[in-house]
Order: C-alpha cells, then sequence, then structure tokens
C-alpha cells in the first residue's frame, strides 16, 4: 500500500492541481491536497499532465531498433516487402524477442503505457513472433498493458495451415484476431472473413484486420466485413486499419459504409500516412465512428520511419489533416489518448478519480504544445509507479 | 590565415577520410593527410559528414520561436490567416529582429548555413520585416548566407503602394523579388506577374512566387509566368514555391507545364505538406526540373509546426513522397543539400576541395539514416569556423 502525491500539475493543460495516487490508482485531483503520512510527494513544478499514451497500432515484433542501419534496397510493392520480409527472417537471425522489449521500453520512456502490438504469424515462423512478444508482455507485466494481435501477415487462406496457428495463438493468449486484405493478399475476400470471424466466436475475442486495399476493392471488403459484423452481433468489437479506401470511394458510398461502421461501433486505427489516401477524420468522428492511431511498424524491414514516440504520431496526424488551431491539436491528441482507449478498449483510463494510475508529465504550456514539439517526457507514471524519468526507461 | 584539420569523417557515409581546411575552404579530401604545422585538429571520431543543410524557403520574420505558446483558433482559409496575422501585429509587439535572430541560430545548431528567407512586405508594416531581416543576416555575417526576398504577402497589385516598397527592398539589398497567388490573392494576374518581372529587370534579381492556387487556376498563373520568363531570357531565375497545382491537373497538363519549366530552368521549392497535393517529385526530377525543400513557416501565427532543422524536412519529404529505400532518402536528403543549392543559386557548394567549407559531423551510418533519426549535430562548421557544438549555437 503506498500513496504517491504529484503537486503542482497541470490536466490537460487547465488549472495546476495536486493528484493524489495510491497503490495504481488515482485517488484524488484537486488544487491544495494534504499529503497521507508516509506518501512520496513529487514536486510537478507546474507540468503539463497527460494520461498515458496509447499505440494504437505497432508491430513490435518486426522491428530492428537499436541495431545497426541495414540498408534498404526493396522494390515498392506489398508483395515485394511480404516477401523480402520472408527471405531476412529466414536466416534465424532475426530477434524478434530482443527488439520487441528494447522498443517497447524506448516506447515506455516516452509515457506509452497501453498498446494493441501485431504479432506476426504464417507457416515459417509459426507461433514465434507471437511468443516473444508475450515474453515481452512478461517482462514489462504491470508497466505497460498490451493487447496482441494474432496476425496473417502473409496471408490467412492462401497458406493452408495459418488458421490453426491462429487459433493456436489465441488459445495462448493472444487477445485480438488478426486479418489482412481479404482480396488483394488472400484472392478470397470471403473465405479469409469467414475464417476471422469463426476465430473470434471461438475465442471470445475481437477482430482488427489491416486493410490497404484500394477504392472499391477496398469498399467491397469492408461491405463483407460489416454484413459479417452484423450476423455476428459484434458491436464494438471490430476494428479496420487503414481503411485507406474510406479516402478514395465516391462522397455518397463512404458516408453510407461509415453510417454502417457507427451503428455496429466499428472503429478505425490509422497511422496518418503523408503519401496515401486515408480515411477522412473529421467527416469519421462526425459520422459517429471511433478513430484512433498507431505508428505501425518502427525502422523494420518494412519501413525506415516512425519513432517510438505517440506524441510524434498526433504530430503526424496533425499535419496529415492539416490540424493547426490548437482544438485540432487536441483533436489528434485523442486520436493516442482518449479515442486510442475506447478503440482498443483499454478499460479504466484517463486522468480521472478512481482511473488506473498511468500519468505523463511534461514541460509543455498546453496539449497542442505537446503535440507540436514532443518534449521529452520528465516523468512517465504506469500503474502509480515511476516507470521512467527524463526519457530513461526505469524499468 | 587557420589551418583546421577533420580527421575520420565518411562524407555521405562513404569511406573515412580526412579534410582540410585553410581559412573558410576545404582544400584537401583524402585519408591519412598530414596536418600542417599550428593546425587546429578536430577528431570526428567516425562521424558521417554533410555539406551545410540548406533552407530554401523559409519566413524567419514571422516566428514566435521562443517565445510563450500562443492558442490559435484562426479560421481555416488563406484570407483568414493573412488577416489574422496582420492584426496580430497591428500593435507592434511583434518582434521581427529579435524572433528572427533567434529562430536562425537555432537553425544553424542544427547544420543549416544557407537560407533563402521571405521577409514581408506591406502597406502597414513597410520595410520593418525587410531591415529587421537584414540586421538578422548582418548579425551573422559568416556564419551564414541569407538570400532575402521581398515578400508582398498580403498581395501586389491589389494594395497600392506595395510596388514601391518592393522596389525600395530590392535597392536596400533584397536578393529576390517575391510573389504570391497572383489570381487568389490580387485577382489581376497579368497586373502581379508584369509589376514582378519589371522589379526583376530593374534591379537584375531572380523572382520566387509563392504559388499555392489550386488545379486549374494554378496551372493558368504557372503558365502565364512561363510566357513571361521566356520573354525576358530568365533563364534559371525564376522558383515557383509550392506549385500545388502540379499535383492536382491532369498528367499531361502538367507535363506539358514541366517540359516548359525544364526549358527555362524554372525550379520548385516545396514543404512537401501532408495534408495537400504537391508536385510529384521523381517525375519532376525526371522531367529536368530542379526541386527542392523548405520548411515555410517555423512557429508563427500561420502554422505552430515545423522545427528548424533541415534534416527534419528531409523526412517530411521522405514521407510525403513514400520514400523507405536508402536511395530514395538520400534524394530526399538533397532537396536540402545540393539541389536546394542549385535551386536557390548557391555557389561554392558541397563537400569537393575547392568548395567553402560548410560542415556537418553527426553520428548516423548513412545519410539516410540521418534523414529518418535526424541526430543532435555534433560539429557543424561554417566558412571554415566551428558555429555549433551538441545542438549549441555558438555565435
Amino acid at each position: 500500500m503506498t500513496d504517491l502525491m504529484i503537486r503542482d500539475v497541470r490536466p490537460h493543460g487547465g488549472a495546476a492541481v495536486d493528484v493524489l495516487v495510491h497503490d495504481d490508482a488515482i485517488i484524488r485531483i484537486a488544487p491544495g491536497l494534504e499529503a497521507p503520512a508516509g506518501a512520496t510527494v513529487l514536486n510537478g513544478q507546474n507540468a503539463l499532465l497527460l494520461p498515458g499514451l496509447i499505440e494504437g497500432h505497432g508491430h513490435l515484433d518486426k522491428t530492428r531498433w537499436g541495431l545497426p542501419w541495414r540498408r534498404n534496397a526493396i522494390g515498392p510493392t506489398r508483395d515485394e516487402r511480404i516477401a523480402h520480409e520472408r527471405e531476412y527472417r529466414r536466416d534465424g537471425s532475426h530477434d524478434a524477442e530482443g527488439g520487441s522489449l528494447r522498443l517497447a521500453r524506448a516506447y515506455l520512456a516516452n509515457g506509452m503505457t497501453r498498446m494493441r502490438s501485431h504479432a506476426d504469424i504464417d507457416t515459417e515462423i509459426g507461433l514465434r513472433h507471437v511468443h516473444a512478444t508475450m515474453r515481452t508482455r512478461e517482462a514489462l507485466a504491470g508497466s505497460m498493458e498490451m493487447q496482441i494481435v494474432a496476425f496473417p501477415q502473409s496471408g490467412l487462406v492462401i497458406r493452408p495451415g495459418t488458421e490453426d496457428l491462429m487459433d493456436a495463438a489465441l488459445h495462448d493468449g493472444a487477445d485480438v484476431v488478426g486479418g489482412i486484405d481479404p482480396c488483394a493478399v488472400d484472392r478470397d475476400p470471403v473465405g479469409q472473413i469467414d475464417a476471422l470471424f469463426r476465430l473470434a466466436e471461438r475465442h471470445g475475442k475481437p477482430i482488427d484486420i489491416h486493410l490497404h486495399e484500394p477504392g472499391e476493392m477496398g469498399a467491397f471488403s469492408l461491405d463483407l466485413i460489416l454484413e459479417r459484423t452484423a450476423a455476428a452481433s459484434m458491436h464494438g468489437l471490430v476494428t479496420i486499419s487503414h481503411a485507406f479506401c474510406l479516402g478514395m470511394i465516391a462522397a455518397a458510398d463512404r458516408d453510407a459504409l461509415l453510417a454502417r461502421m457507427a451503428r455496429w461501433d466499428v472503429r478505425i486505427a490509422t497511422t496518418a500516412p503523408a503519401s496515401i489516401a486515408v480515411p477522412p477524420l473529421a467527416i469519421c468522428r462526425a459520422a459517429g465512428v471511433t478513430m484512433y492511431a498507431g505508428n505501425d511498424g518502427v525502422r523494420d524491414t518494412w519501413t525506415p520511419h516512425a519513432r517510438p514516440d505517440m506524441l510524434d504520431r498526433a504530430m503526424h496526424v496533425a499535419l496529415r489533416y492539416g490540424f493547426r488551431r490548437d482544438d485540432e491539436l487536441e483533436g489528434a491528441l485523442a486520436c493516442v489518448t482518449s479515442a486510442a482507449a475506447t478503440g482498443c478498449g483499454f478499460a479504466n483510463y484517463g486522468l480521472e478519480e478512481g482511473r488506473r494510475a498511468d500519468l505523463v508529465l511534461l514541460d509543455a504550456e498546453s496539449a497542442a504544445e505537446a503535440v507540436v514539439s514532443a518534449p521529452p517526457r520528465r516523468v512517465v507514471i504506469s500503474s502509480g509507479v515511476v516507470v521512467a524519468k527524463n526519457g530513461v526507461c526505469l524499468v
């Protein structure tokens, strides 16, 4: 039983208050609180206080974070990247466990306390990446809450044996059923989507599908997914990651799909990529669809880009959608805080009394300034424990 | 007469060499050089060596860099932003001189040694911003080479008196004739464009026009500009900044314009914005058009975004164009190095013997890694003098 009193912090940039944490929970938020006897006191020095940041779409297992630079000369198509990644792994030297732990700790140092991480499954690597990600989750238990998606990166139906591996991953503790481009990768949309919903029903798990498919192809896959979401009554249990097609098709068709997504509370995760169409954030939110953000891969064979910092991702959201006003920047921040908690289904979240004490202290005047300047995280607290200081992970 | 021997650095990520600098010039680049008697020796410790970075499109005079956060609640249109900026300045408290110097020093600390900065001119502020930028240029003389653009932010023809102010600015030492949206802002394309070429001819200066105009409107303005460029034989002396229209119009129309741009060596400066169409970089380069990059405003009343770091801008170029391979990332870096030198007409540039010794040492394996990770600049040398170390400006 421990008490932590955090003095003089400004939640979301508002007026300065004290925050009393007992064990892993926020007990009181108010100015001029009296510290219980024996409480540890932390002087916030008027820091901005944010809730723990959330990575809504990551790939810990793929990363080469912390390793020497690796020259990338891969062709530009998705299939070339998938094939290259499989080849890269074939010599067995890729260390999914070490890499995922290094990257997760870098994220934690930047205030990310909850994440959804997709772990590759295919008929060559089997469950190696799922189990590696699980060991990283265990190593950081109590400091980071992690959902693991059983993700058929190389296709599901097209590689017989993958569905059984997915089934085994979910049995072993994966939290989410992953999918990918039912038309473009599997070339059998009904086959893949039916398999995903079969797995989801059997294990009582939500679904998160990578949908890179463009235009009308993506819209067709989305249509099929929505049909099965309704049939299975999976209200609030399906996420479409990327959903580029919603930024490509005619507005009337898009709005019809958004209305169905809102009806079944199907969420969208975006990386807000600068080089391709994206679902229109303001229109999606106005339609009642929860939209949140993630980095996708960080420094892996797919991409050299991205940083293990959710404020950086919020900045990219802001840039992608042309957000400049403070209220818009706060909307970008929500993509890696409250909307991501809703979208991924992380309970007990936020700067409110009774919620889990996942807290980030940083030097910024406002939430908007934090998004554009991404200053170092002075203190990161996870479940009531200080886990990082001045950008250094203590776990 | 001073000699500086820089040992063990890797130009553009190549093999390690020594670099001998005499006064402001690179004298020798080779492995195992002998240091002249009395030379200062700097151990590069196998750093990546890049040429001084170039800001191809900046607005030093507008910035609030280093000042407290200012809440932004401005409407989204260009006209609202122009009007708000004028209003913001009306109380006279905006310190263009102090701001421009703070921002320029922050840039220098990140290895930017040459820049083109647009300085606002209008009938309310007169030449105040031009002269403020000139004083910053004087303060940093020898450490930073600066071209100043006489820029009619609020319009030229539409605000009578502006052309005379532009004329006076060029007389006082501005280097480039600036323009803005001849149709959309001035509502008189021929009037503005003729005035720009009149000023250019009278003062023997190049032209740099902000062209935000979309689609066919922008293409029409560009057509008129190219017509006058040819008539005035201003080969290699005209830059189109932004040129969003080239990312919007039909490919055949775009290619016809690019062919004319290549014929007259008309250049393109881009900020590679994520939220709007951009000229296609690979296609522009293949057509023979020089394309380079700039940050545009940094932390001003127009935008809260951007950082005084040209590696950061190169990263945004890479993200905007979907560059992931090392050769592509090197192409993004060229937008803030060699292509920017060509585009702005900065002479005596590059990592070659005889060129001015503007050098940046940083910890990265390759140019590609420098673009994606933007590590701190360990040492910055400008005209043969160390001007920054470990991110701290010494000037």
